[in-house]
């Protein structure tokens, strides 16, 4: 199956998955503590009896059982030298069971080893023994792939850029959420939506977790800042343990039917059950939900920038955003020293001051001399994601610290920047399509800055058209106002804005830097932030400035309260509060 | 003759004044040191045959030899008795002279006595002594009136205060000016023009002073800043003495001619001459001058507001102007303290602090309960006069109390403020035109604040249509964009900067308080500062504020800076020097 044929497989009403395995098993014989895998391959007509019971009952789509087939599971068993044959049989098995009347997706999930530096997993083994279960499954004949019950949104990264760069199936990936509403690991379903969205999932998702009546708002927000199908697999309702000591769930087949009805209002197109759910509840699903309409999804009108943890979303009306500059060694000798030692305390440091001072984004850029940069970027995103959840904008001038970066970056990233120099538009854009980045577009060219703001205005366009090629949205796009001197040129700071109106005008978010206005001038404080004052007002989304300049970022955030922008007063009198606070600490 | 007459007497072509009377009479038998008005009417043939003279050379206006025969110069030589005789005999000889031929203008100058507080006259006195010379000319039956060679502003005001409330006829005022372009008192040519043209003079020059050569730039400023005719009436060039000790012009009567012609290119369109200028003179320049067309008046298109001495121009487009709160005794129980004792230091002190911070304007205000608010407000105006050349904002809620200051006041002043509130409405705005005033328009009725932008809008162009009725321009009105409160009303700001934009759209300055905005909220410098910032960028022309705040006016500076206003730079940079050497002195 082509992701374009996925695309048009769901269309007016919803689509099914098929209920629970493993629960179904145990009840059919299957012993607790055995490789699942492996008994199901010494009993294949029960997991067949079961997938057909699934199919009669309505799912257009069941889940291969691989969902542990892989190497790091294995292992656990002895199984790993059988890996490739049992994924390549298990496939074989489902297949048999849809006989051609439905999909046969395969199912895969976490290893249970963590990922570094929490564990000792590191990231591209990851990938590779994704890559590896992938291969077989793809040998097997599956129609697609699903992701599922994942509790880390890294980890279903490394799974989806395994799938991405094994094959051209469609993906669906399904996270298991807490009750607070955050995975195991502490994403939210908005920026594990978000994420793996952009990442070039084609579908996304809740499964296991909870009841369908518990799933609502996750799969609702999920739905809200997405344009992909949303999946629902919840369980049938909570777990209990019955007098014989067996786990049973304490919804039934009617409820969780009516429950889901609900998610399908919220937003839900691919429908399923997980534990505790039989063939009898896909039938009463199917009964319930066939003929409702499926929501017209809206294309989100927000942007969104995450963390692992955190979204920052925006739009071209909302609050001023600074993008903290300071973890930045240029000019900054005590950070290149601490750096060449391989020593992060200032990088960690300058994070949470950052983030004290208002900053909603950080700028990660590790540019010096005679360090690996690549080693060092990775090293200061660990860091800074350690001790908080700000996104991150990664800022080099190397096309493969970026690329570097943004493969092992754990949420969406802003990428600084891609400008109409040869190099960077022909090869960098496409890292960023595949890594699902936002990017900032720096409107110079292999000629230098631009010549008149026709020319600024012809390199946007040129570099947005190419985007829109390889599939982006003005969405993705944040560009750069290209800040000259006022000094040099009188008209600097009038070109500047006239460009941030062009930019909200046709779509685009806008970025400034704030410092080369004022260059060779006298109390440049003064001058920056007028001219920050002015952007704002003119519609500028966000500058890459130095958030420990209180004039600079209290001005920013009075000027979103005078333009009456959403809850810009509490922010106002929080940020105050805040620096009075810690005045008063001093 | 009416002013209207007057207005359309002068079409195409220059009309003539005559020349010299006082060196021509010398010439002619007066001995030095005679009060030449008795002389005259001793020896009216000598005066007949001169000013016959004049005619035939081409006077179109003869000044009757009325000069010096005010109360205070005919008390010198002991005619105080003779005034209403002498003055209407001498309009009689000048009569009789013209024979219907040319119009014949009653002359007045300066009494020789000083306005207090540098002499002891008063200035209503004064007012009064022109009065009644003026009443008899009237009836001695002139055409019109000039006041000429005038030395003080001032007295040129009171002349002019004079003439407009004894009678209908047209005014010209014809001040003297030094080598360095001011006159004896201070005033320079752009600042008188302005004040006498917004006072209703109906035509305004300068007379005796220099040779035309050296008068270019000075009507070259008049006819800039103003829309009334222009006269030249200068010496024939410098003056020495001849052999037998008498004193001689060094321009002869072509060169004369030459000169004048010169004027006319610069604006000028009433001719004539002073000290040496003989019949001859008027001939050649007659001759010269007769067919030249006389310059397009452009409208001005900047705004004056003036102290006797200084003029602060502006236009929608030009420079930032602070408008300084400080001399205002509301909340200062210091200055209500010291004003209660008649003590004018702290207005002093607050005049040149206001004026070193970069004030282009002072807002005076003396309402506080228990003083008579009139007599402090004429003393603080007297003051501050004193100790700088800033133009006033005149500030008081008591029509008795602007037009008293009005009346008073040496240069052009704002009035602050006209509202639609009926009383002033109907009572102030007259004033305000007679007086010449510009004044702030605060968009608010007897019904209160307006409950919308549209009711704002309204209140405007009523107040606006009512000023243009009684004859003001857009020029003269300044819209205060009434500032709320963006903590009890989160489109507070955002509808001021409407009202803005929509005033500077319409043509009309405008001015804006700025505490309002930020009550209630911490850090309130932050809020109004951006505000500021805003209202600049859309336009605002003033604001009424506390020019000590740093933050503010460097940011109103570097506002004007990144607009690429005129010469905002070095007006940043030279505000920025005078902080840092302030600071460096304490
Ligand atoms: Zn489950
Ligand atoms: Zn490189
Ligand atoms: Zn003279």
């Amino acid at each position: 199956m082509t992701k374009s044929e996925f695309r048009s497989f769901i269309k007016e009403h919803p689509i099914y998955l098929d209920g629970a395995t493993g629960s179904n098993l145990l009840k059919r014989g299957m012993p607790v503590g055995v490789c699942p895998e492996k008994w199901i391959l010494e009993n294949k007509n029960t997991l067949i009896a079961l997938q057909k019971e699934f199919i009669e009952a309505g799912s257009n789509i069941v889940y291969a059982p691989t969902f542990s087939a892989n190497s790091v599971k294995l292992t656990e068993y002895g199984l790993e030298r059988e890996i490739e044959a049992m994924n390549m049989e298990l496939v074989a098995i489902s297949r048999e069971a849809a006989g051609g009347r439905c999909l046969v997706a395969a199912d895969l999930t976490m290893t249970g080893e963590q990922l570094s530096p929490m564990g000792t997993m590191d990231f591209e083994d990851l990938i590779n023994i994704y890559k590896e279960q992938i291969g077989y499954l793809v040998r097997g004949g599956v129609d697609l792939l699903v992701v599922e019950t994942m509790m880390s949104l890294q980890e279903s990264r490394a799974a989806l850029i395994a799938a991405k760069e094994s094959c051209d199936l469609p993906v669906m990936v399904t996270m298991t959420f807490e009750s607070d509403g955050r995975t195991l690991y502490g994403t939210d379903a908005k920026t594990a939506a978000i994420v793996l969205q952009s990442l070039g999932a084609d579908a996304v998702g809740a499964n296991c977790s909870t009841g369908p009546d518990k799933m609502v708002d996750i799969i609702r927000t999920m739905a809200e800042v997405t344009s992909i199908p949303i999946i629902a697999k919840p369980n049938a309702g909570l777990p209990y343990l019955d007098r014989e000591g067996n786990t049973v769930y304490d919804m039934n087949s009617e409820d969780f039917a009516e429950g889901m009805a609900k998610l399908v209002e919220a937003g839900a197109s691919i429908l399923g059950g997980c534990c505790g759910t039989t063939p009898e509840y896909i039938d009463k699903l199917r009964e319930r939900t066939s003929h409702m309409n499926l929501v017209k999804r809206q294309r989100p009108v927000k942007r969104y920038l995450t963390s692992e943890r955190q979204t920052v979303e925006f739009g071209l009306d909302d609050n001023f955003i600074v993008v903290g500059e300071r973890i930045n060694p240029t000019g900054k000798k005590k950070l290149q020293e601490q750096l060449r030692a391989g020593n992060m305390d200032m990088v960690a440091e300058f994070a949470q001051e950052q983030e004290a001072c208002g900053a909603g984004i950080l700028d990660v850029n590790m540019g010096m001399s005679g360090v690996d940069e690549k080693e060092l970027m990775l090293k200061a995103m660990e860091e800074v994601a350690g001790v908080t959840s700000i996104p991150l904008s990664i800022d080099s001038s190397h096309i493969d610290v970026l690329e570097a970066a943004l493969r092992r970056y754990p949420g969406r990233a802003l990428i600084n920047s891609v400008s109409y120099e040869k190099i960077k538009f022909d090869h960098l854009l496409p890292i960023v399509r595949k890594y699902g980045a936002m990017f900032i577009l720096l409107p110079l060219s292999d000629a230098g800055l631009p010549k008149s703001l026709e020319e600024k205005k012809d390199i946007i366009e040129k570099i947005a058209l190419r985007a829109r090629e390889l599939g982006m949205d003005k969405e993705d796009i944040v560009v750069d106002g290209l800040v000259a001197t006022v000094g040099a040129d009188k008209r600097a700071a009038l070109e500047t804005l006239e460009t941030i109106r062009y930019c909200k005008e046709n779509g685009y978010a806008t970025i400034c830097g704030l410092s080369n206005i004022s260059f060779g001038l006298p109390q440049r404080g003064y001058v920056n932030t007028a001219f920050l004052t002015m952007a704002i007002k003119d519609g500028l989304t966000m500058a890459i400035a130095n958030p420990s300049q209180e004039l600079l970022v209290c001005s920013a955030f009075a000027s979103d309260l005078l333009l009456n922008k959403e809850e810009a007063d509490i922010r106002y009198i929080e940020l105050i509060g805040g620096i009075e606070a810690k005045k008063k600490a001093l």
